[in-house]
């Protein structure tokens, strides 16, 4: 919250680009207040800077064109896709131009034989697997919200299929991106591994369009497991189920989800989505393999599991229970906002080395009980990555600077037991401070490349960096 | 060979440098001729460019005073690890100072409940492999050679377990890196994923000494799995073989290693290693996971081999079987230079889609046919990166001139297939005018990079870019 700051504006800029993209783009430009509100619109408590106006580029050649256009009068260009980044990754803070990418959502190719398909940003994942659902073959990088693939890739999202299938760095083959030039280039060629170069596609992932505009993504593919199965158990304490976690990941049983629902998320989940779960920390957890594989790891689990005093162990290879279980799982955030009508859920995105991950989450806990909110807790706990989510009233000044210090006190804990503030939200507005703190003097390296690549900071300036 | 141009030397500066170093690290500085020659030595057919002394530091500090001392007389700062790069990484075509990390040899920590460890730059990966042995982990990255950390990082080295466990970047968490200003920085911290800001280990990863000296190196681990197993099959053409990796592939049997010989290699080995396999197109593989699971993946594979007329087939789960025939693959490059006694081996190092790669290895074993090459070929391919090995007699210019068509001929082939000019060996000096057919633009966003990080290009001058 504190962190969307207002920058400078270039209001003689600003005036000319918007009377050039009229004329250029027609129906294409928006500048509606709603629209414009809509697209600086963040689903957390950062407040919204909206744009001066909102463009629907058609293809890359219209994206290259908005970019020249902007870069000639210095103004910046903030790209969007479904707009449920959590960081204020769209905001305007110094106003410019929205590159709504929506209809750019064409599925340009796919190559089942290379397992690897080309997209343009504005496709969903969704809408990329039920495409390759008839061709045996899935995208499994899946961050809940079905966000667009080119905001995936803009924030190195991940997920809960990542202890299996590695987060965006791990699944983008390459791209094709504007330069803040509104030059297009291509970071790789298609080949599965390359020693050529600088490795442009990873420094794009993750770079929240503050260094071009992706407008081309190739992506691995998976073929679909010949079997899946999914598990779940519940345990006394949230520490037993870390515990159990740690095994499983050393173990080597190749899980393909391993989800942590504390107690009170459970019992969130329980009443929005009609289940009779035990009302105890649970861990969910799905295998991915043969008809025989998925038997063996889910039963190699369930004797880690009961290792650790786990309970009401059950799995099962039926797609519909599974599935019921993991809507559920994706249902979380609204079930647990739902625990305090009318309040905003601010979520952390720590992620710790595994071994810190239970007397993290411990302490969170504690401190959020000591402050008094209600805070659901769910972890991707195979990677060591966990939310919490404090329902803040947003009215209560008093709340709010409470949440905003436990984030802060919470970003340190993790970052001083070797760790990350953000496993896969990113830095957006709100958490520019930890990234100093978490990385020092690399920032300033971050900050040179930034320069170097967009001298005048048109590309989504006021994000990651402090500029 | 025709890449290793000499570039224009700072004479003061150099000599400034060699009066300060010598001073300053007495016994750890060096300039006689022969450790000079070593230092610049490639064992391919570029030619040596040895650089004007070779320093020895003994941890950060003194690579961090090293790089400052260079720094401040604008003066070029290449590192070493084993030497074992292919395409003249460490030649020093404008002179300056090897930064030789041979010393640099600690295994700082191993945090086995993470499955990371923290290694200096000059632990190999078979010294890292021994001191993993009994705590039930490996790392398992393997480019045959017993390269230092270090040197594969700054590679992005893969090898034959790529197409299991990835290649170098997906297997460094973090990097502690030396900038050309001589400032020590982290990359990232120890968490499994993050998404705090640029992605600045990748960046490093595959950089060639060219951005920074890396003087630590935060490793993924694996633990070692329950069972393996290692199979052979022959099969009549090299695109029958091709066509049994591809479906291997697409089915998911999650293969730790697929490797080709071709007919050729085949013979050279038996020659080289005492063995008796059928002189055809050979692939050899081995599994990972569970008892059941390598029994399941070895007959999976079977059936899809036969499918595609492989004969012999033959897995065994025995250790002492599966060493000795990857023993014999990793003999390949000596069994093949010893079929030409006193020539040079050649390596191509191309990676294609792996839809495109029985074309790609049929096109190179024509045209070498055709220019009358002794050339065996060998392939990671289950990733589509095969490496033809022309053996030149380096007093024959007529010989070497045809080698040097040859090589440029199959980047171009590569890269029109969508392919890469490297898959894991790099760009070195050798690749330089590839990496601009096959990236164009994205070349000069790597240029604008370098000069931001390294203004006055000491950093491994002449590598990668055309600087």
């Amino acid at each position: 919250m504190v962190q969307a700051i207002d920058l400078p504006r270039n209001e003689t800029g600003i005036a000319s680009v918007l009377g050039v993209l009229k004329q250029r783009f027609g129906e294409k430009f928006q500048t509606g207040e709603a629209i414009r509100e809509q697209h600086g619109h963040t689903t957390t408590w950062i407040r919204t800077q909206a744009p001066d106006a909102v463009v629907y580029p058609q293809n890359s050649d219209e994206v290259a064109e908005v970019v020249k256009i902007c870069a000639e009068h210095k103004v910046p260009v903030i790209g969007f896709g479904t707009g449920t980044s959590l960081e204020g990754h769209v905001n305007a803070p110094a106003g410019g131009i929205c590159v709504d990418l929506t209809d750019m959502n064409e599925i340009v190719a796919v190559h089942a034989e290379d397992l690897d398909c080309v997209v343009q940003p504005g496709v969903t994942r969704e809408q990329l697997n039920t495409y390759l659902r008839d061709q045996g073959l899935f995208f499994p990088i899946d961050p809940g919200a079905n966000a667009s693939l080119g905001g995936m890739t803009a924030t190195r999202a991940s997920g809960t299929n990542a202890v299996r299938y590695g987060t965006m760095k791990d699944n983008v083959l390459a791209l094709e991106v504007v330069t803040p030039k509104g030059d297009v280039i291509r970071t790789a060629s298609r080949a599965k591994k390359s020693s050529a170069g600088y490795d442009l596609t990873r420094l794009m992932v993750g770079s929240e369009g503050t260094l071009g505009l992706i407008t081309e993504i190739t992506l691995k593919l998976q073929g679909v497991p010949e079997a899946m199965s999914s598990a779940r158990v519940s345990f006394d304490t949230v520490d037993a189920a870390c515990q159990a976690v740690m095994m499983t990941i050393q173990y080597g049983i190749p899980v393909a989800r391993i989800e942590l629902l504390d107690a009170l998320t459970v019992k969130a989940v329980n009443a929005y989505s009609k289940l009779t779960l035990p009302e105890a920390p649970l861990l969910l957890l799905e295998f991915h393999g043969s008809e025989a594989g998925v038997a063996e790891q889910a039963e190699l689990f369930g004797g880690i599991a009961e290792e650790f005093g786990g309970t009401g162990f059950e799995w099962t290879s039926s797609a519909e229970e599974r599935n019921k279980l993991w809507q559920a799982r994706h249902d979380a955030y609204w079930a647990s906002v739902a625990l305090r009508p009318g309040a905003k859920g601010i979520s952390t995105d720590v992620c710790v080395p595994i071994s810190r991950l239970s007397e993290c989450v411990n302490a969170a806990q504690e401190r959020l009980d000591e402050l008094g909110f209600i805070a659901p807790i769910v972890g991707h706990v195979g990677d060591g990555n966990f939310h919490t989510l404090p329902l803040i009233d947003m009215d209560n000044p008093d709340e709010v600077a409470k949440a905003d210090e436990f984030v802060g006190w919470l970003n340190d804990l993790a970052i001083s037991m070797g760790g990350t503030c953000t496993g896969e939200h990113g830095i957006g507005q709100g958490k520019r401070p930890y990234l100093v703190k978490e990385l020092g003097g690399a920032v300033d390296m971050m900050a040179a490349i930034k320069a170097a690549i967009d001298p005048d900071n048109i590309m989504n300036p006021g994000k990651i960096l402090s500029l």
